[in-house]
Formats: C-alpha cells, sequence, structure tokens
C-alpha cells in the first residue's frame, strides 16, 4: 500500500485523487456539453477527447463512443476487463514515465480541465436506486430507541440484509441545496396529524455504489460473481425528515421522509482502486444461509467523517467518524441478496449502505443517534446545540483509505439547508 | 355516455377499443422497429406513419418527432392539451365521416395493423414506481389477519395515502411468463429461516397511472394540478410472494417479495376518455388535511375481473370482480401526497393503486384475501383447490368502463406462473 506512482501532474500528499485513484466522473466545461472524465489531482482529464485521439483501442468498446457522453451508463455496462484495461491505460498515460500526454501541450490543452472550472453533473443515469440497512449499530441503536434495547433488531435482521427501493428521480450531486421538506407531521400528544415543515431535518452517513453489467430478468448473481457487476463506490447523504417518516412508515416502510433528496458526491471510486484496502468482513453470527455466503467476505477500510458548518461557526465541524469496515453487510452479498429472486439490475443503478454508524458514540452517523431523538442535543465549539439540523447549516460528508503516503479519497458530498418554502 | 362515434373501421360492439377510448401504445411489427400507435378495434394505426404524413401540426411539437419510438416518454411531456388535441385529430381521422384515411387505401395500408400480427412492448420508459395501498376493503382485510379487526388500520391510513417505492426494472407487459421466486422463507414453527422457492405465490389486482410533465424537485403539485400531470392508465399485477414478504417486510417495506416482477397492460387509457365515466369519491371520514382536498374529488366506475385459468380447467374461471371505485384515496390525492414533500415526478413514472379489492368476500383482488391467508382455499368448477397460484396457472385481469353500448376497455394483463429454476 506505499505510494508507487507519480504523475507528471502535480498532486498534493493529501490529494484525494493520486494516480493511485483515477475515479470516473461526469463534468460540464466552461463551454461545450458535459463529458466523462477521471479526477487526477486538481484536475480532470476529459476522457472523450482521449478517445477522440484514439487512445483506448479495446475490443470491448466495439467502435462505440462511450466517453462523449452525460453519464457513466455505457461504460458501466461495458464490465470490469474493460473498466481494468481503461484504467491501466490511464495510469500510463498520467505516469510521470511517459511522454504522450505529458510532452504534447496541445493536448493537454484540449484534455485537461482544472476542477474549480467545471461543474460536476451526476455520474450515471439512476435506474433503480435500493437502500439498504446494513449497519448493525445504527439499526441497533433504532431499534433501541423505538423498541428498547432487548428488541432491538427485528429477528430478521442478521439472516439477511434488510433493504427497500428508494426514489432515483431526486438523486442529485453534492453542492445542491436542499429545501426542508413540509409533510404530515404527528405530535406524540397530539389526537391528529398536522401539516408542516419537518422539525427533525436529518443527514444520514451512507456510501452507495453503481452497478456494472448487470443481469436479466429472473437470472441471480451468484455471490461468487457479485463483485463483476460493481462498478465503484460514491459518498452519499440520505436526508431524512424524522417526524414525516414516524408518522408514515407504517407499514410500508419510509415514503416522503426521504423521497425529497439525496445528495451523492460526484467521483465514483472503482473497486480496483480501492482493492489495496480489502478488509475482512466483521464475523458475521448466525452464519448466513449458503446463497449469502462468499469464499472471502470481505469489506473496505474506508474512513468517514461529516462536519457541520453553521452559520456562525468558524469552520466545518466534525460531528462524527465512522469506517465503511463497520457495515455487517458485504456489497456482495446485498447484490446477491437483491438479485436472489430474480430482480434484474441495470447498469447505473445505485445501491446504498444505509446509514454507517461504529460502535462508539461519536461514530455514530445521523442526528437521530448522535442527539439520542433530542434528548442528548449535539454542543458545537461556539456554543451552539443541535438536536436536528437547522436552516443554513451545510452538511459535508468526505471519506478516504489511507494508503502509505496516499490516499484514495472520495471528495465529499455537501448540501445546504434552506429553509421550508413559503 | 351513450354510442355516438363511428369509424369506418368495423368494431364489435363488445370490443375495448372503440372510437371513443383510443388508447395509446407501443408496438412492434414483424418488420422495422417499435413505434407508437393507438388501439381502434382489432386494429392499430401506426402514429408515426401519419406523423410522417403531416397529420399532427401541433405547436407543442415544436417539429420533434414523437411517434416514431419505442416509448411514449416524449408525448407524455408534452402535457395534456397537446394529448387532447392529438386525441382529437384522431377521432376525426378514424370518423366514417372524413375521408382523408377512410378513402387513401395506400395510407391505410401503410397506417393500419392488425393487433395480432404485432408484438406490444411496455407504453414508456418508467423512471421511478410508486404503489400505493389506497383499498381501504383491502388494508383492513390484510390488517385484520395480522393483527385482528380492532387494529386493522394503521392510524395513519385515513389520513394520508399509505405508499412505497417499487421496483421499476421489473415491470414487464402483459403476456411476459413469470418464474416462481426464490428467497429466504421463515415458517411460523421454525427457529430459522430457510432459503426456498415460494409457497404463497399471488396476484394483487391494481391499476397504475402514467405520469405527464410531472414537476421539478422541491415544486409540489397542487392537488387542483394533479390530473395536468396524469396521461392515463393501465391494469396491473402486482405478483407477490407472501412467505417471503412475511419475513422480510420489517421494518423497512416489501422488497424481494415484489421486485422479481409487476405485470401491466400495454394500452394506455387516457383521462380524457375516461371523463364519462367520473364519479364522486367515497365519503372520507376524517376529512383529509387541506393539501389532500381538491376542490371536487373524483374516481372513475371501472369494472375489473380477474380470471384463472389452470392447467386443467377448460376455460378462465372468474375468481374475482372489483372496481376502481372502491379506492379511498383519489388518483389526484395520491400524485398530490407524492409531491408535497418537494419529490420530483417524471414523464414516464408510473404510480399504482395498490390491490383494489371491494367490500364482499366475492371482490377481493388477491389471494391472500380470496383464501383468508390459505384457511379457505377457493374451488374452481373442475374441483380444483387453490389457496395460492400454482405453477402452469395463468392470471388475467380485465377491466372496462360500461357506457351505453360501447366500452372503454383497457384489454387486459396476463402471465402465467413458471416453475421455480432448479
Amino acid at each position: 500500500m506505499s505510494k508507487k506512482l507519480q504523475s507528471f501532474i502535480e498532486i498534493a500528499a493529501e490529494s484525494h485523487f493520486p494516480l493511485e485513484n483515477l475515479p470516473f466522473g461526469v463534468f460540464k466545461p466552461r463551454q461545450g456539453p458535459a463529458r466523462i472524465g477521471v479526477a487526477i489531482g486538481d484536475s480532470i482529464l476529459d476522457l472523450s477527447v482521449l478517445e477522440e485521439e484514439g487512445i483506448f483501442q479495446l475490443p470491448e468498446f466495439q467502435d462505440r463512443k462511450v466517453f462523449a457522453d452525460d453519464a457513466l451508463n455505457s461504460f458501466l455496462s461495458l464490465g470490469r476487463p474493460a473498466w481494468r484495461k481503461t484504467r491501466a491505460i490511464l495510469q500510463r498515460l498520467l505516469s510521470i514515465e511517459t511522454a504522450e500526454l505529458r510532452d504534447n501541450a496541445a493536448l493537454r490543452d484540449l484534455a485537461l480541465y482544472a476542477q474549480r472550472e467545471v461543474t460536476m453533473q451526476l455520474p450515471a443515469r439512476i435506474g433503480d436506486y435500493t437502500d439498504f440497512y446494513s449497519s448493525y449499530h445504527h439499526a441497533h441503536n433504532v431499534g433501541t430507541m423505538l423498541r428498547g434495547p432487548e428488541n432491538a433488531l427485528m429477528p430478521n435482521w442478521k439472516w439477511l440484509p434488510v433493504g427497500y427501493h428508494g426514489r432515483s428521480s431526486s438523486i442529485v450531486v453534492s453542492g445542491t441545496d436542499v429545501r426542508r421538506p413540509h409533510g404530515q407531521i404527528k405530535a406524540p400528544e397530539a389526537a391528529e396529524p398536522a401539516f408542516g415543515s419537518t422539525r427533525s431535518f436529518d443527514f444520514e452517513l451512507e456510501m452507495a455504489f453503481f452497478i456494472g453489467p448487470g443481469n436479466s430478468l429472473g437470472d441471480p448473481v451468484p455471490i461468487a460473481r457479485a463483485e463483476e457487476h460493481i462498478f465503484g463506490m460514491v459518498l452519499m447523504n440520505d436526508w431524512s425528515a424524522r417526524d414525516v417518516q414516524a408518522w408514515e412508515y407504517q407499514p410500508l416502510g419510509p415514503f416522503l421522509a426521504k423521497n425529497f433528496c439525496t445528495s451523492i458526491s460526484p467521483w465514483v471510486v472503482t473497486l480496483d482502486a480501492l482493492e489495496p484496502f480489502r478488509k475482512p468482513l466483521p464475523a458475521q453470527d448466525p452464519a448466513p444461509l449458503q446463497y449469502l455466503r462468499g469464499s472471502h467476505e470481505s469489506t473496505y477500510d474506508i474512513q468517514l467523517e461529516a462536519r457541520l458548518q453553521t452559520a456562525s461557526l468558524e469552520a466545518p465541524h466534525v460531528i462524527t467518524r465512522s469506517n465503511f469496515q463497520h457495515l455487517y453487510w458485504s456489497i456482495a452479498q446485498q447484490l446477491a441478496h437483491h438479485t436472489v429472486g430474480g430482480c434484474n439490475l441495470r447498469p447505473g443503478d445505485l445501491l446504498a449502505s444505509g446509514t454507517i454508524s461504529g460502535p462508539t458514540e461519536d461514530s455514530r452517523g445521523c442526528m437521530l443517534e448522535l442527539s439520542w431523538r433530542g434528548a442528548n442535543p449535539l454542543q458545537l465549539p461556539n456554543g451552539e446545540m443541535r438536536k436536528w439540523l437547522e436552516d443554513g447549516d451545510t452538511l459535508a460528508i468526505s471519506g478516504w483509505a489511507q494508503g502509505d503516503g496516499y490516499r484514495i479519497g472520495f471528495g465529499e458530498v455537501t448540501g445546504k439547508v434552506l429553509a421550508a418554502a413559503e
């Protein structure tokens, strides 16, 4: 895991985007349509320009243009061998030892952008979005609040990765403001619900992965092949209205409490870039059923933190630190379970982890847990208190895998809470 | 509501597709790509041919071709005024009194197909699919089985149209076989769940509506304008695995129990065609909150029936008769509720009713209710018994609004149950 690769592009030591990373995203330059690029240091390499130059001579591309597009879906559909070859071509091209781009000022001018000069967009057209509930600590904390510690987990929780279908139309890219939603709310002491804006606006620290080729309807993906269908991962903030959720969610699950907005980070970090950070999955007891058992179930060591910036705080304040490793179920198990009844996944579908909470109080992944439903408000450095997010608050989640002298980073997903509409 | 319109195309009295209907769908002829048409009697009128001929000179089309497409999405995005004008043009063109197509044998040859000679496809690219739970009798029956008659309905049920996000990737068109899915099942007496194919395979008799222009994120659709965003309706069968559902659904709702397949009928019947069959909505008590109150909440009188054909039955047997009017919540209320927190709907999104059960035992909309969880198996005319659907069974749902001498029909949604994969 020590730093080996060097680019002719200058990359700061703390950068999330060294040559080892090369995450894929969709960006719109000041001029011209959106296209696909990879992040390198503070720059972006425009893959549509390289494609036009004939850099990618891969049989998988079949003479199609896949990078002059405003979404990764075509590239996602090509599968892991094509992803790996593309990555290898790019690592060679950006290496300090390769002259092809390094010494071609005209091509560099065409193909390199400063990240600060472009607008990032959603990485893919997301067909279906699924949200799991795979953090033991999160599920246990929430269950404890609702039903007490003895009955915190539902009987099914350790047998299957509980999940539900979310709303794909309202997934937005990092930096999009989010308006406090209205909904039906029933106060515990009230006889009837009332209509109003949420009084318990929350974030959820999550990660999510994009589907590659996917499967046909009726044709499950066995767990041993699950990772062939996973392109890479992003950070996610699953904004939530807890009072709306409490009133609406029985018996069919969350609906308006979640579907008003979900934010993701713009750069998709590939599983190939994360490979050096693979770790064993936490022990699973009871042993999962056969279809959820791989030969070596694993996860990734990805450090996560959420920072809150209020209108009056001098600097963003870290309110929680968690890790992707805390999840009980692996992404391969989630995918195998999702398809075991025959449900088809398509390129660009998004599957999310659910809130990622750790075992300690300072690693909880949402305000619901951090403030224990408002009973223990968070105190910020300037003395402000927070039970929930308030108007004007900006919540940012960042994440990275820490190597020896470099980081495979995800950048961040950020969003500011706007006051409810009149 | 009496029969007024006559076409030069012969239309049987019992046809679902008289000149008053003109439902839109996507069909693939033996030669050439899929395109958009309307059903008329046993025929289909190819709108892409008419568009090529310059029949639709509407400002809303803005010189775009909208009918030479394998999905209705572009047409849906145009909105009600364009839908109405298109419908008026087609009713005039197909009228016995209009010579333009009637007397042009070459154009008739080009533009008319026999329905039996084409393959119907899904009418639209469905971005997001939502399923409501809006039948009082269905919710009450299911709740009674689970919690007894006193606690049958959750406290929220009469205050808001309960709904959840479903899976859009696995929505298929009528005629597609459906394979019995595998999943985790925990028998009531068992200590642990086991993996196997469902033993309680069910259908759900539903209807669903397609979204037109839709709304921007953060911009709710007021109930008074809801119908501007509803193009038309189809029949739906929400296939369900009840044993999988019972084990998985808490606390986030149904997942694998539903997402293996959902079938819809191919012809979208417009709200304009249904207008003569508008009826008052059943009384709502308590009175809904303001955002769910229109000036004249209404529904439609649409007769529905489900027919079961087993391998040994001589003819399909009607196992239930219901009506769209039995629903407690209107489609306008469903749409207003869906968007009230800011969730955006897009052209081609699909919103379904949930199982439509009536007040009587013979109007229940699924096997779960018809056999009361297996306690009262259905007896078929040949002596066969059914608690649930069995391999080889074909379930067909049909529906129509009955006028004086004509029917505004939906055709049917049908599917055959295949044995589970090995």
